[in-house]
């Protein structure tokens, strides 16, 4: 018996939040909840033991890197890439097809797969649904995802729908392919910004009956407002009882419209990339510690915050440290950043537990900046 | 009464080495001791938990950087350099000198002090001994070292005699101007590569009594049998009860031969420097660790060593992480070269227990490298 499971242990009255139960081989993870992306076996700047201090319980991995570099047999010889990387919680990783997507003119795609050039030294390479599943295996995560193909949000409906219905059969090779029976394979819903394509993805990935299913192709550079139609096109013909991941998203505002749309998962860069810039998340909205304004202020981050960055220091100090490029001042709002992320979830799972989302939400937005909605990256 | 004071516990029988206690308002330090380095109110990719982790009791900070950036008044204003940077334990401040000196062209020497110009921004500053007190009494320290001048190793007889005249002099003024109780000023023996001007240096500073002395202009490019020379005609003009600080050092033969002369305190940026290159000290002796070598090595940087590094991560892990240049690889090469050398000096202070620090010598050098006297950077 697998030892991979979901449960919604409630559904909020009034909207579409659900609080879950993720069951893997490396923990219990309370949904929703917010996954930090650790691209190449490292949560960038962050060890184990603060991702947990932060409340970080399932994290990515990213297979395009890691197959580049160190390579998957290397982490398959260190006992997979928990023992390599010595996280004890759970692991998801991505399918590498985000990326090899990105590569634009260095990738070419075929019904077999997608031939691509190494971004690092141009060595060419072929992943099929085959062989990424190989990859993930070896990699040995708990979730692994389906091999898709994630066009650009401005693609015609012609190309969205082709994409799509190859992600569907190669979804199926995926499954036929996958053979670890601790890790679940997740499905990827596509079709670009067409509803009527997003629910017949949806409807031929739920035939093939995945332990899971993640939305792609939304947080790529199209408008709020219209991802979140996606979302409301497609959460309704996946399964109640199997978990929902949005992929790639990670703003404030976005977790928070996701989870009221019945997301239960979600992962990005955002919180770990700007904190590297020196750009925090506060409750009253995001700040850049490089602003003269912090040059005196001997206060904390976030003054409501308990991170260990806020319990010890202050804008004045950090700031200095961004200033003469110590590593010291990105290792805090990193710190910083993603504790603030996932105490939101943890904000967001009690106001679900006391149906209490919606007006959790309109105090949030109030507080964050006023117009959190419209502006947030 | 000052807060701040010095004891002697012990002196090896056939030794010079000595076990003691330094008492300051941060904490009683044991001696002898390393100080990791803080520049710029951070030992770099540290944070002050971690410090503590490996043991560190007391660390530096650098006048010179501190009044550049962020300046001392900010750091006074934010309770001083302990608050700024949330370090708990104790903190030596140098005094500029070493680092002005260092400039060449960008400074100019008369007898009331040293014009210069910033190595960042080319902006003008004048260090006297009176204004370097004013910025080491602001910064707080629990030691303060007096202005000196430090020449190159290579310095005529004629010039290391001036200089080192004017460093007596510059020192007499610092004790002048300083005024500052919980705060212990240490004067610095200069004299070049000269026994007799050594000693005559060591002789008057000692006739102004300071609580404490340091050795400069030592570790500055000089053959190692030269420097410990100029140690053997120094230590026997100071005075038994109070602390000998060898400044810039902290390679492990360099350590264990000074303290076997009678060093008490020794600093240096070597540790955290080769470190970020990814070189860590072992009980063999140093490893470069994207030596091909380590690739498939899975096991940890030293099978000795108890550090978080060597606890939770392999060789091919850090490799990979320095081959992709993630910031974790840095901070895991830093915990466990600072805690190698906190805990070989950890191991110096048991031998002097035992009188036994002449066999330790010869163990420690007949496993590490086999020929690290000579070889060590």
């Amino acid at each position: 018996m697998s030892k991979f499971s979901y449960e919604v242990i409630k559904t909020e009255v009034n909207t579409g939040a659900r609080l879950g139960k993720l069951h893997t081989p490396h923990g219990t993870i309370d949904t929703p909840v917010f996954m930090p992306v650790g691209t190449r076996a490292t949560v960038k700047a962050m060890t184990p033991r603060e991702l947990e201090e932060v409340g970080a319980r399932i994290i990515l991995g990213n297979t395009y890197h890691l197959y580049l570099r160190p390579g998957h047999e290397l982490i398959k010889e260190a006992g997979g890439l928990h023992s390599f990387m010595a996280w004890p919680g759970a692991i998801l990783t991505d399918s590498g097809g985000f990326q090899v997507f990105s590569l634009g003119d260095l990738r070419k795609i075929t019904e077999e797969g997608v031939e691509f050039r190494s971004h690092i030294d141009g060595s060419k390479h072929f992943f099929t649904p085959e062989k990424v599943m190989e990859i993930e295996m070896a990699l040995g995560a708990d979730i692994a995802m389906a091999f898709d193909e994630c066009p650009p949000h401005t693609v015609s409906y012609d190309y969205a729908k082709e994409a799509m219905e190859r992600t569907t059969r190669w979804a199926q090779r995926c499954l036929l392919a996958h053979d670890k029976e601790e890790q679940a394979l997740f499905g990827i819903v596509q079709g670009g910004m067409y509803k009527d394509l997003r629910e017949i993805s949806a409807k031929d990935l739920v035939s093939l009956d995945f332990p899971g299913y993640a939305i792609g192709g939304l947080s790529v550079g199209e408008p709020k407002p219209l991802m979140y139609d996606m979302l409301e096109a497609t959460v309704p013909f996946l399964p109640f009882h199997k978990p929902r991941y949005l992929m790639g998203v990670g703003s404030p505002d976005c977790l928070l419209e996701g989870v009221l749309r019945g997301i239960d998962m979600f992962d990005c860069v955002l919180p770990t990339r700007i904190a590297r810039n020196g750009t925090v998340f506060t409750g009253q909205g995001k700040i850049v510690i490089r602003n003269a304004l912090y040059k005196n202020d001997h206060s904390p981050l976030d003054a409501e915050c308990g991170c260990y960055a806020c319990r010890n220091f202050t804008k004045a100090y950090i700031r200095h440290l961004f200033n003469v490029d110590e590593i010291l001042g990105l290792r805090l709002t990193t710190i910083h950043n993603l504790h603030f992320l996932l105490e939101l979830m943890q904000k967001i799972r009690e106001a679900i537990s006391n149906d209490d989302l919606l007006s959790f939400r309109e105090e949030f937005y109030s507080k964050y900046n006023g117009n959190c909605y419209k502006n947030e990256v």
